[in-house]
């Protein structure tokens, strides 16, 4: 299945960028004065083959959660049952992206693809459970690559059941206590970048405790001998494996199913942003097919978006997860894209364009 | 009916600032983790007076359409009949604030405040002209105080009625083209800046063309003597009346009206700017009811800003104008104020709280 949606990913289309990037000059406004949001239109145009794009509507969140056995190495100071209490909250509908979703009208669907604990049925929550958390990743492998693999896939199969369901837009969603860690030892590896460079305070830790954090994303870097991750799709599997998390993998398979589709991704902070390294180095493609929805306090999530060449359109110093940055920029990027179907021309409206 | 409007306008309310910070604290999220929103929820329950704040919906754009006699000095490239071609074009629902409006599900209503030329009636277009553009700006006042006042009560008038009408959430706009030289002179007497520091490019003009636009500032300044424009409600009249342009004053009078009437005010770009430095002029207090939609590329605006103590929610160099920054920006500040609705606290969602 994996091996299928690579295969089904094309870059975007040269065609519908240029005649979008044509239409944008024609529309009843000065040249440019959309700023990012005419790259934004100009990018899901390529991404959807068309000029107009589709209209990123609705929306469908994904939230992908799981447990990390570094969790034990104290790098963070939330019990690891707060996984298991999130979900349940999402699924009540108590946690802030249940509130940004409504106000997006998008839906929010659940995923366990590694929670440490048993899960009671739910609507909403769908199991596609790996494993009850990885291993710690500061010994050695966090995950199998047969591991990393099948959580890719359930990634893949959710964002197919939700395009089939009628979703126009994904958006990417994480939750797990200490996933921040396996983030900042998956972006060093896929950008080449020191731990110390990419490692964050997460939801808030002391200046010891972030030591200890550094230290520990270096231990795994030594503890898992991997060469360059982004040279082959093996090798990019193999790192994602060695110090990833189950909902990085996921997350990751998410994506490349949006850009096999050519349903637009948009993506959440340092732990999307990590996961979208993973899919760009199994096909770079993929990253014609993302939008960033915002840039995440996290020092770790500047340095994904500058190695991806994507520019994020909300940076409000978000640092919570859960899809709450990407579902902030979902109306952003409907505005973008209703521009194309819905403003008039110089021509047609009679608006006396300035001599060029 | 302008003193009356600066009488009503009260301080957020110290009390809905406590209990809005102390709410943040408890909600089913690290604390502070969603960053410049908290405050903007924070900021909206000392408008309104009230913990949780009203949801900010449905959202009311008005965008005020005005010439000015300064375009005759050759500051933009843009013929004046634009203005009516866009005033034209919004009222068919060609622009792009009309997109970004029905993203948003705000209603549109357009002000004649000061158009050189004779409209036709049409609906949502409101008719409040106060003269046929303003008086060239660098040879002398633009406007008399009274028609200042005229063009200011306009906007208070039109604030009421949408207020009257439901609007829970007022959106500043503009339509005039020279608009942005007359903002530039407006800013440099509020906040004391050179020239050269605020006044920007519009909608894309050349270096000679933008060596005359601060040229033709700097002779505005001195053709009209004004002191210290902030020192007093008469000084922040005249300077307006001076410099500004009637679609400026409009806009002041649609922000005290808000502040009165405790209904937020979103602000759009360096327009909304400059005429946000006239109502805090009048009434300090009125900023606590403001949000900035965005920051735009026009440097005078982030001077404006800086000047108001706001920081924008959208910074993606637009320079359009029409409302378009501060209706991107309205659903964000939906999303901040309905976490103070819907999210839930530690103690209702059984949620761990980490060990402060």
């Amino acid at each position: 299945m994996l091996a299928e949606t690579l295969a089904a990913i094309r870059e975007a289309d040269p065609r519908a960028l240029a005649d979008a990037r044509d239409h944008q000059d024609r529309l009843t406004k000065p040249r440019g004065s959309l700023g990012v949001l005419e790259d934004v239109a100009i990018r899901l145009s390529g991404a959807a083959g068309a000029c107009p794009p589709p209209m990123p509507e609705p929306a469908a969140l994904a939230i992908f959660a799981a447990d990390h056995g570094v969790h034990a190495r104290g790098v963070t100071p939330w019990p690891q049952e707060v996984t298991v209490q999130m979900v349940a909250n999402f699924l009540a509908g108590g946690a802030v992206a249940n509130a940004f979703a409504a106000q997006a009208g998008a839906s929010v669907t659940v995923v366990d693809v590694g929670v440490a604990a048993d899960l009671p049925d739910a609507p909403n929550l769908v199991s596609h459970k790996v494993a009850y958390g990885t291993a710690d990743l500061s010994r050695g492998p966090a995950m199998t690559v047969d591991q990393a693999v099948r959580a890719l896939e359930a990634g893949i199969v959710v964002a197919k059941d939700l395009v089939a369901g009628g979703a126009r837009c994904l958006i990417t969603g994480d939750m797990g206590i200490a996933n921040t860690t396996a983030s900042a030892a998956l972006i060093s590896v896929f950008t080449g970048k020191d731990p110390a460079e990419v490692t964050g305070r997460g939801t808030g830790i002391d200046d010891k405790m972030y030591e200890r954090k550094v230290a520990v994303v270096r231990e795994a870097l030594r503890a898992n001998t991997l060469s360059d991750a982004s040279s082959s799709p093996s090798e990019a599997l193999r790192a994602l494996a060695a110090v990833g998390g189950f909902e990085h993998a996921a997350i990751a398979g998410f994506i490349l199913y949006g850009a096999a589709a050519r349903v637009p991704v948009i993506l959440d902070g340092v732990i999307s942003g990590a996961a979208a390294l993973v899919a760009a180095a199994l096909d770079p493609a993929t990253t014609d097919h993302c939008v960033a929805g915002h840039r995440s306090a996290e020092p770790g999530h500047s340095a994904a978006l500058e190695h991806l060449g994507l520019r994020p359109l909300v940076d409000l110093e978000l640092r919570l997860g859960e899809g709450t940055g990407g579902l902030l920029a979902h109306p952003m990027v409907c505005a973008a894209v209703r521009v194309m179907h819905d403003v008039a021309t110089f021509d047609s409206a009679g608006v006396t364009e300035k001599p060029v």
